[in-house]
């Protein structure tokens, strides 16, 4: 019976948990459908009592490596018959959570895909945007630390990453964590006060010479995205979910 | 291990997706939580593909049971370690499709424990507004012909239920199932022909008699809300949600 719904997608949530719905809503709304049988067979695990916070992992200040309860959610899609999987937090991508992470599922699911994010995005910005070789990241204080995208941009594409100085990264830091005002405390709806600090950071980036903006948290996109900006957004998150289904069910991808 | 995110709430999805989605945000939204790791443990299975149409299975337009493919979703729910779980579709909970599947998992997983959402608007209505006897309907075309809402409220509570016209029932269904502008097929955003329908067919219920109204289809909190009526609107999906939080962590649930 269990074949009756495969391919099932699999996605890693609850980092944070609405961006996981939103990670989950990204897959919906690429994927030609006219009635809801079209739509895709998914499967999101949303346990964030299992994964501490990855940033204060990567700025040593959790003990524990998230890379644990990313993987036993990994475990619970891949039992459900997933082999195709997304964890949706770019910080998780950098190396100290992802390449344990990766390892774990390797040696006990060798069958499992797990779809990188941030190769989504480089893949897609050669693609289509192969003009723009200068991007400016916003993202979590863990991802800068971790340098993860300048690993995966810098390094092996001849991009160049601009990042915020270390007051407008601690602005952003708090604009995802602060418990007054930040999009993981307040995401529904998300409060002005965390929206103007991030417009305002994108803005400096592209002020700086940054020809695009790369969204690198998935909290990001719950309050920003194209439309506040006339340079091109890059959402690694969307583009995840696009490469999801081209890998799965490849003539149910729109066009973009 | 697997102990380590129990209690995991369970949400059967795909019916439709979108709505799916947003009966696990009613579950994030009504939990006290300032950061991921309070947030309650969640699985998502939204497997649309082995769930054929709910209303036309009930109008005899769809011969095979949509309860067989609500079963294997709760099957994987159950394998992960969830023990409380909900159908995220008004529709299904008629009979026809409700009580099959019912006692499919009662057979097959006697411990787990599926939340009625037509139950947890009744008793919230009981609870919070006793002096409303007189509810509109809002509804798909199966959730009428079967007349569950009429069942659960009307017989065992005291209550009355007022459903639109016959003509009114069509453009509802319309406004849900329509390729052109119906939610399903155009859910982000939805289209303000549905909306304009939806918004229409609910003030004619308050103004035959209404005190209140219910959201009785999963589609249509995606449409419409509190805010675009005087009277009072129900919606079981987020009082569902509530209800599920309450028994699996009722130290997280938040005020209303």
């Amino acid at each position: 019976m269990e074949e009756r719904y495969k391919p099932l997608i699999g996605v890693i949530g609850g980092v944070g948990p609405y961006a996981g719905l939103d990670f989950v809503r990204n897959i919906f709304s690429n994927t030609r459908a006219l009635k809801d049988q079209e739509h895709l067979n998914t499967l999101l695990v949303s346990c964030p009592s299992i994964i501490p916070d990855r940033t204060k992992y990567l700025l040593d200040e959790e003990p524990v490596n998230p890379s644990g309860g990313l993987f036993e959610s990994a475990k619970i899609l891949y039992a459900a018959g997933a082999r195709h999987a997304v964890v949706a937090c770019n910080t998780a991508h950098s190396d100290r959570i992802f390449a344990p992470f990766c390892g774990m599922v390797k040696e006990a699911m060798p069958d499992m895909v797990i779809v990188n994010m941030l190769r989504a995005c480089v893949d897609f910005i050669k693609k289509k945007h192969p003009e723009i070789k200068t991007l400016g990241l916003l993202a979590t204080r863990g991802t800068y630390k971790s340098r993860v995208y300048g690993d995966y941009f810098k390094a092996a594409e001849g991009f160049s990453i601009i990042e915020p100085e270390p007051p407008g990264q601690d602005r952003i830091g708090q604009a995802i964590y602060s418990l007054d005002f930040g999009i993981k405390a307040h995401s529904n709806p998300v409060k002005a006060k965390a929206c103007n600090i991030l417009l305002y950071e994108g803005f400096r980036l592209l002020d700086r010479g940054a020809r695009g903006l790369i969204l690198g948290c998935t909290e990001l996109p719950l309050a920003m995205d194209q439309e506040d900006f006339s340079a091109p957004v890059f959402n690694p998150g969307f583009l995840a979910a696009r490469e999801l289904i081209r890998l799965t069910a490849p003539s149910s991808l729109t066009e973009v």
